[in-house]
């Protein structure tokens, strides 16, 4: 709890705030606040629901323009979407890790470094040579392959598995469930079967990357498979082996990334989203949910659509489509017409 | 194994049953019934394997006409599915579970309360003030984090993971490998990073709801992530933060639902299915395998396609697609036609 | 390491080979590799690159023309990516294993049997009467449940779950987090709610099949689901019940099977791929990533598509999409000169 003057200094609020002494005890949706509860406002698209909501206050973007009389208190900032996540902050209830050191049911290898404050939960698995940095926390179950290293400041799920010789840096967390360093899938077909390649490299994930459930990332064949610095994947997602993602891409749930491709900077994948092996997608670029990209993406391109196409020649398509059984009669209708047509001339030319 | 008027019983069969001493040892599809076992035909299309099957038994639909003088016997019912459901209910071996009590190698918090007559298998993790209502059964290697609530008569199958503060109602099963409660997927922009926006919210599940496995359903950023009552999941889908699923919904494999959107009661989503973030799928719609739902779907709609459209437009529109090609072509040769009476008539002027 | 010599014997190279005595280090590819390692090049396409590469040694095979007087020791083969294969498996480091006999942490029941030579990792649980091959290793947190049967030299990753009463064939590897017997996906309205039909058949894994992370292979409603010998599955894959998967197919990440589908031997399905319950896919019929197959494909069919076509279609129908907007102008046109010259006409004719 806290009252909404603390509120907005902590979002900088310079201007006056009415009922600064006001208790707030939670957060929620205009539709959904209840009185003690702030909300927000970031967009004029919501705000018919501002007349509307119970919240004792509601923190508003600039831009947006409030045509309303009510009295509710209003803090007005530059962005409400992320003076929001600063208050979410505030608010939320820690969440819960095992205690420092390690549990009783826990197997950490003799050969295992652990760095200061790690604190490793209930049948967590360590491996040999693995060095883990400091404050690190491993919830119950995670399993660590043998020489892996891992920065400070990570946090794992339970039943994370990293596999062997992988390397994490610092401020990494994985969601539960998710699996790191299982072989690529590569094999070759030598006549009677299709014969293994072994899958020799490993994975490297930088700094400040956060990782969804149940995500696949796949040691290299060689060399690396590598997520770029401040990168955030969704769940489900699978990345295949020899992928290069760059620095602060965002990638939505349910995408796949084939082996070998290579996404610049801040690029934006949707959910579902396929992309082809080999394929090179350009810093900045943006596919749209549920598109297959299978040609190189320039930067700063959005893409849509299976085939993925530039948005707009894709909409300008799908436009078309709308019309294509339209289209189709109108086709047969003229091509009566100009049969007419014929059979009218031809008669006047015999004539 | 069970005599076949037994089974006729079972179903309420009135009718006097053929060879009612005949002993049934299993069940099986009229394809591959050996001597022995029952099968069943639900359909007219599948008739024609009544003539050739093995099987010594057979519950049919009663609106399924059958032209034959086999004289295998055959139990009349209203529908022989859900006949067949309570036939294998009778066949199914019990599925393994942990003895009653807690195994000695499971982690269980003090705080934590256990309801009467329930099994907690090996290297299972309840946390703190955890509350497990009766007969549930928590298979190996399952994992309850710290302030969740259990109803009676769950099942969760081994390494589910119910992360923190989740509550859960009665007859709820969850299938191995499944994640619930992991943070929704929010990130503001900061200028420099995707600054996490704080998931403070929670999951509800409530009762007499399926979920398979490797689903991952998703934290809310506030308030909660509901999935209603006698709603079943299959594998491998996704759910993001806020969703709200209504009671009695079907959700078929590798489905995904993108943040705070909501589905009705008794909405059907075929396989990959993928629906965009905060919009609403009215009660009783259904939406086609593969279908990319990007705009809210009125009540008992059938949407299709990509991006999805009332099923009946998408059909006409890829009949039309289908035609195409040759629409290219014709189109073509019109304007030739065209070209030529123009030309046909142009002298004709001048003369 | 090994010396050039020891690779070109390694690949029955019988030419003789410049500079066999060179100690080779490691394996790359020629736009990665430094001095000291050993390349390939396998298709003409990136002969580019080897006139730049750092490598010491390069594998090309035979059919790739070389236009280029490098002094770079060159291996011909008949193909480099199998050879790069073999060489490959010289250069890979050990995977991890635990040690031979039972962890202290696991949990075997005493009527389950073990043959010579099995490891088993930590926290690991085998069930009742479960019979486990020679040679099988078991990683930490493996479930495997009552009355398996896995035959000889098996390897099972960490987490895998391989529920009651599944057969699985000897040299099949499966990869961290899979989950192998969930019930099969099958519910009958029973006008209250969605009754679930019990799943009360298994799973059957043939020999030399490699299944990747997250993947779930559904138990049979009744019978089997089967997969084929020296089938291959990548990551997070959905297999439904009753599934009937041939030998040598192979299966691309995020692909999903529906219920009672058949494919033949060497299917080939690409990532994301979905194919309808019930459905045939003949023997050597390929799908493309990304396509939906809603009816049988014959065998050697290549398809594509959503829904899935043959591919020459699906290309055709494709290149006339991309016209298509053009050809909504086109027929706009025409529609204007044809009601030009009826326009024309007409008064003609009333003169």
């Amino acid at each position: 709890m806290l009252i909404l003057q603390a509120i907005a200094d902590l979002l900088h609020v310079s201007a006056p705030v009415v009922s600064g002494d006001l208790m707030i005890t939670g957060v929620a949706t205009l539709e959904d606040a209840k009185s003690g509860e702030i909300s927000f406002l970031a967009s004029d698209q919501y705000a018919r629901q501002f007349d509307t909501t119970q919240a004792s206050a509601v923190i508003v973007s600039k831009k947006v323009r409030l045509r309303t009389t009510r009295a509710v208190p209003v803090l007005v900032v530059e962005d409400a979407d992320l003076a929001m996540a600063t208050v979410l902050a505030k608010f939320a209830p820690p969440v819960p890790r095992p205690a420092p050191g390690r549990h009783a049911s826990a197997v950490v290898e003799d050969s295992a470094s652990l760095g200061e404050g790690v604190c490793i939960g209930p049948h967590v698995v360590v491996g040999q040579r693995v060095r883990v940095g400091r404050n690190v926390v491993l919830h119950a179950g995670v399993f660590i392959g043998d020489d892996v290293t891992i920065g400070d400041d990570c946090e794992f799920f339970p039943h994370v598995i990293v596999r062997e010789r992988i390397t994490i840096g610092s401020r990494v967390m994985i969601h539960a469930g998710s699996v790191l360093g299982t072989d690529g899938f590569g094999y070759r077909w030598d006549g009677k079967s299709h014969a293994k390649i072994p899958q020799i490299g490993t994975v490297v994930i930088e700094d400040d990357v956060e990782i969804g459930s149940c995500v696949c990332i796949d040691r290299a064949k060689f060399a690396v498979t590598r997520i770029g610095r401040g990168t955030k994947i969704d769940n489900l997602v699978q990345i295949g082996h020899n992928v290069r993602v760059g620095p602060h891409c965002m990638i939505v749930g349910q995408a796949g990334i084939a082996g070998s491709a290579q996404l610049g900077a801040g690029v934006v994948l949707g959910g579902q989203v396929a992309i082809r092996d080999h394929i090179k997608l350009g810093d900045g670029s943006m596919v749209a949910a549920c598109a297959g990209v299978m040609e190189n993406v320039e930067p700063k391109a959005v893409v849509s659509g299976l085939p993925a196409l530039p948005h707009r020649q894709s909409l300008r398509e799908q436009a078309a489509f709308r019309r294509l059984p339209d289209l189709v009669v109108q086709v047969r209708k003229l091509q009566e017409k100009i049969d007419q047509l014929q059979a009218t001339l031809a008669p006047k030319e015999q004539g």
